[in-house]
């Protein structure tokens, strides 16, 4: 169940309701949001009446919610969450392109990829600053100086800029550099850091791990929500599977089901979901097709000199043909 | 390398030409098709050169293949497999819509689906006569029988016919009945039957077993076409993976990666690879948009009173909509 | 529920019983057993209740299971099948080591093989005649001249005989000449081969597919078991998952969650389970400390030379050593 | 290749040596270790020979290893790791018990946990104090308090510690009161943690993250090793499969494939690894019998009361009768 306090209800009275609650034996625990104050009750209502708890004079409203993630639950919110970015929103009609190269490489590279990544027809722009390589000695990223030249070329060509966030201490530099922070797959389930992005403003981008359930992924995005961060953004990537002949298999019945199950906008990235260039046009087709709000591409000037995920990178021209092709399958779903 | 025979070569030169190769220590399997009859080599060419073999006078032309699928790859065949059945093409622009119930359950409930079927825009009615249960207690089907009403249902409305076979010594009798054979995810391997059906004349469709690499699916079809039955549709039904939420994963990384490889038609099954209802209209979408010829749905009257799979099947007014909305992704892939 | 009727039933009283059965909507299916006959009871007990069943004059006793599988339930029977091949026993204190070669190649390789196997102490001999391929162009094997090898070779070294059997129109054939069929993985849901081999007298080894579930296994051997043939051992063998490193995961916790559920003996084979020689001897190891009651083993005169799965195949001087660690394992765990 | 320079070398001379390299176009990454600092190569040799590297006067040997993994690769060190705490060794002859509860749940039940587990002839304590939970709303662990009864525990019970580190910002929290940093499945990859475990002077338990091949989980080691921290020990924990019977499928053949690998000790932990308290004690022997160097196991004094994983922990009398059983196998394997 999910507590509304009634709005500007101040520190002291919250406090009072709070105490009354756990004399009561309900455990909760608190959202601050941006407009509201909420509290999550975990498990039952201790030993009050769900009557009772309505009717203090310090609620305005309380929702049941049958799932074990509480707030990223589609009954929690009337309508789907939209997400604006500068002008931009995600969750809405509009299909949101995010594309761009595995790594920001050079202050050049980043910036003539934007301009044909705008000239493709996507609004935002993706690139690692902040590398996560299963090897020590493999190519970590550009660090600090990245960020700056993918916000740089993110601003020349109008495109919003979504990068990757590791380490719980860099939450604050890259914030400052970034529209949406990306949580990689291997870190879907790193608890601090979604804390930490919990907290933060910007909107953040889940990936789900390559292992996870449905219910494991949507569980850890109310991690974040639970901080009070309301901009969460779901990301069906590809699963571990024991199929050789793609990288990670795209899992798209996640995108109706989590349509089913949460307001949450749902992108799809099927660049890493297969692995191989020459699969993510009917891919990125098909994703559209089963109703995500989004694709997440990587594309590379030369993709053969990608000094990371080489195999799966497409050409900027390969990426224009794909925007194309997934505005007719957009139309043919009533989305644009 | 596939050697092609000289058309209308005699018993005896192709019977000459054999002993040659023997001598040469070049081991081949022989095809018999319709119009055609060739020779698949296995393994390096003996003691012969290619230029050798192609100059024979018993040879039309060679043909290199570097998979291990032979006639199934797509380097085998100018463009794709045309399969005709009776006015019908499979693997051409239209997207074929075969659909019915798991099990036919009796001769009225075939008759009125088949009807439904019909007016929602579906070619081919499905229904099992002989159901691979899990459970020796579990419904097997109706047999004999149920293929008697399953095919009058389909005449009366003009529908073809797709129904499995499980035992090779059924395969005589199913194909009395049926126009399409459907071996089931279970047998994908089970090579006599694979065998047998090669033999046979009517077209096969081949699910993919839910452990199988794209390799082994394609492996699995060519023990079909070695056997000269060239009538082969390839269908992905879904994997088993580590997610509970869905009763299978539909890999649809399958279709492009097929689409590369063979000339073979590829079908998708959303119903098995959902499990779930109401997933399958949006993957019924994805699979269109992603490239495949035609989709096998399971529909039933009353979804909730099935004898088998009841949670996977779709009503007929659901599946109205479904061929609907995918006849707009169609047109949006180009085809029809 | 199994009902147990009254030993020396006549004919005609069970046939009154069943009659009686099917007009209070009981439904049964009928198992013939060399001593006993019995009744499995589908879903509920119709109009009756259990008290009344079981008060049936044609009645022995009446068994609850609470299982989807009921004859192979462990609550089905009073202590382990012990099955008895001339002189062996199965399922009881002795551990069990079937080896030899995956496909027998010549009467001479199967003999000197035989030879080494016997040595090595060993009791059962393997090898393959007829071999499920994953394609069409690799060795098949030797067929019935094969059997005929192996057997010579099991008789001259006092060994018993496992082979595979692939074809429900091969069980009659191959029972000529083995002590066990073996249905392999891809064979593990082939319904009408288990129902064929649900009549036949010899024993059978099923071997878990590769995709199933603990369950699935356990109601694939149920098709045997209702067919009256008692004599079935569980094999694991591995399953399909993402490691690349090894051909498939060996699953050592189906071993004693076997034993918790079943009273069939289980048997593992480590050769297929890792797929890797040099991991074989640990895991046979591992798998008797787990609690299985014997091992398959591939073992080849000269594993490079093998015409299939050479990667897999210890040589025979490593089998010597791998008994010999087995025995000091099995002694650990109370066995022999 | 990894580069020994010579022991002792001035911090001048390393500098003159590096800029050298650097000038030549070999890139390397250097490695302080507590006797000796190292080099490892990354890619090829740049302008250089190995044989001109060797015969540098700052290099006291040079070592190839033709794996991914330079640090962590069997050919990077002689004879096994032997992680020495207190008096205890690692990777030794000896098996090591590593047993307590889930999480830390008061000083008492630690306290008289310790008792038990001493008791039962382990010589590790372990429990959470920091949790990773798959929702935000599940029991977190009692953080710093939690280590502080855990630690007074052990220490009056003279057992060693092991207990979870998650985030970054606890390293040096973690490290004053455990003997053993323990890295959950989920943080395998979560590499500034790693990073940081690579600078701390306490052993570190790297479980295997439940999607990981074998490659990635000695990958992920040697983010710790390039640190300089070569007190490593590898953790099998169980896969995600799509067996539904267990929590988890506990990879064994992972046992045999890393001690072929690697050096580093082996431990296994079979109640994650299985999920169900019923199999640990069968997997804990077939753990030692595949040559592992220690388990890990959830044991609690009323499993049922277990405030987190009650399926998978096992009573503290369980575990003596576990101990006893494997100390029979690891003398039947050579150890004790």
């Amino acid at each position: 169940m999910i507590i509304f306090l009634k709005q500007g209800i101040s520190f002291q009275d919250e406090k009072k309701f709070r105490s009354f609650l756990v004399e009561r034996k309900v455990e909760v625990i608190s959202v601050e949001r941006k407009k509201q104050k909420l509290l999550v009750v975990i498990g039952r209502f201790g030993e009050l009446t769900k009557r009772e708890i309505n009717s203090s004079p310090y609620v305005e409203s309380i929702l049941e919610v049958d799932r074990p993630y509480k707030l990223a639950s589609k009954s929690a919110k009337q309508g789907p969450t939209l997400i604006k970015i500068n002008g931009l929103t995600i969750g809405n009609k509009e299909i949101i392109y995010m594309a761009g190269p595995c790594s920001v490489e050079s202050k050049s590279q980043i910036r003539v990829t934007a301009k044909k990544i705008k000239e493709s027809g996507c609004q935002i722009l993706r690139g690692g600053a902040f590398k996560p390589r299963t090897a020590p000695y493999d190519f970590q990223g550009l660090g600090k100086i990245g960020l700056h030249f993918l916000r740089e070329a993110a601003r020349e060509f109008s495109l919003k800029v979504i990068t990757e966030v590791m380490d719980v201490r860099d939450v604050e530099l890259v914030e400052k550099y970034t529209d949406i922070f990306q949580v990689g797959t291997r870190n879907m389930q790193n608890y601090p850091l979604l804390r930490e992005l919990g907290k933060a403003r910007k909107t953040v981008l889940l990936k789900r791990g390559m292992w996870a359930t449905y219910k494991e992924l949507l569980l850890a995005s109310e991690y974040i929500l639970v901080g009070g961060n309301e901009n969460v953004i779901l990301c069906e990537r590809g699963i571990r599977t024991h199929v050789p002949e793609t990288r990670f298999t795209l899992d798209l019945n996640a995108v109706p089901y989590l349509k089913h199950e949460t307001h949450l906008p749902v992108i799809v990235d099927p660049s890493h979901g297969t692995g191989r260039a020459n699969l993510v046009r009917a891919m990125s087709r098909a994703a559209i097709a089963a109703g995500c709000d989004g694709l997440l591409i990587e594309a590379h000037l030369d993709p053969r000199k990608s000094l990371s995920d080489a195999d799966q990178a497409i050409s900027t021209e390969e990426l224009t043909k794909l925007v194309k092709e997934c505005k007719l399958i957009a139309k043919a779903v009533g989305r644009q």
